[in-house]
């Protein structure tokens, strides 16, 4: 059986987005520069991860519709990078929505644990990817449902935002990995149980 | 000329020092554990600094007493682990005290850059450290005072405590080394003004 994993990159200060999140703006006001290491990843190649064999992630990341679904939104690609199952959480219930490429967003209205069960059953030997954003991931992490965190450290602070580790008490990590180049720093934490 | 720097150890979620700090905790509950890496440096050894001239600190990185001195606080320790001069942030005036092993306290009432300005000329070529605790460290962030910050990263959260990087906007540090071990990771970086 796969793990359940997520991996996440954040500024120096904890944020995975910048502050004034919109539509325009999805990661916030400076979010964007969270993702530039991505652009030299032969400098900073990071981990060799299991493959993924489905995803879990909330609502919110799923896109902006709040409260009852508006059924023209399917995400924020024609053909999503996830290439798999999806299951987002939700308190709305929806029928299951098949993209380009491989990706089918199912959204599931009975919890975390059930989302995760689902998601497991998917995957089969694979792993299970907690996409987020912040929120989601943190209910894993409290729940201890995640067994490995790979974090990307930004060289620069963000000031405001949506912090990943906030209100989690003590936590305890295996740091079973770590790598750096000027750009980012990668560190693999197993979560300790 | 040297320069102004600070070597800090902070928690997965940022943090220097645990919740409930008190005079018998003055780490905070858990905040010990931040230092447990260093009794294995064989294994962690971090990087090879300059040496230190003069340090500034805040008054409550200095002690417990609030308000009006009580004179016969002169620090946690006989014998200082600083060997060297140490500015002390405060409002009330208060002639320096000279300590076992070579360190003095000098009481600075003219704020963060007098202080600096007092310990950069008693360090001369050599470099001055800011010591702590976090709210002297973001004053000395926040002015664009600050030349390097070496973060020593522990693989746990506190959950609570105090924050380094905490309301600091948007800094931006160029990653110059970055080393790790199981037990930390080590990253020294240059603040881009």
């Amino acid at each position: 059986m796969g793990i359940v994993k997520a991996d996440i990159t954040v500024s120096a200060d904890g944020y995975l987005s910048g502050p004034d999140q919109s539509l325009e703006d999805p990661f916030g006001r400076g979010g964007l520069r969270l993702f530039e290491w991505e652009d030299d990843q032969a400098n900073s190649p990071g981990f060799q991860e299991g493959p993924t064999g489905a995803f879990v992630m909330g609502r919110n990341m799923f896109g902006p519709v709040r409260g009852q679904w508006d059924l023209s939104w399917t995400g924020w690609d024609d053909e999503p990078p996830y290439h798999a199952p999806v299951y987002v959480l939700t308190h709305h219930p929806r029928d299951p929505v098949t993209m380009k490429g491989g990706t089918t967003f199912h959204f599931v209205t009975a919890g975390i644990e059930s989302a995760l069960e689902r998601a497991r059953e998917a995957a089969g030997d694979l792993d299970v990817q907690i996409a987020g954003g912040a929120n989601t991931l943190r209910q894993y992490l409290a729940a201890g449902l995640l067994d490995e965190l790979v974090l990307h450290l930004a060289p620069f602070t963000l000031g405001d935002g949506e912090r990943l580790l906030d209100g989690l008490g003590a936590l305890t990590f295996d740091q079973v990995e770590s790598s750096s180049s000027p750009a980012v720093t990668h560190l693999k934490y197993r979560v300790r149980r």
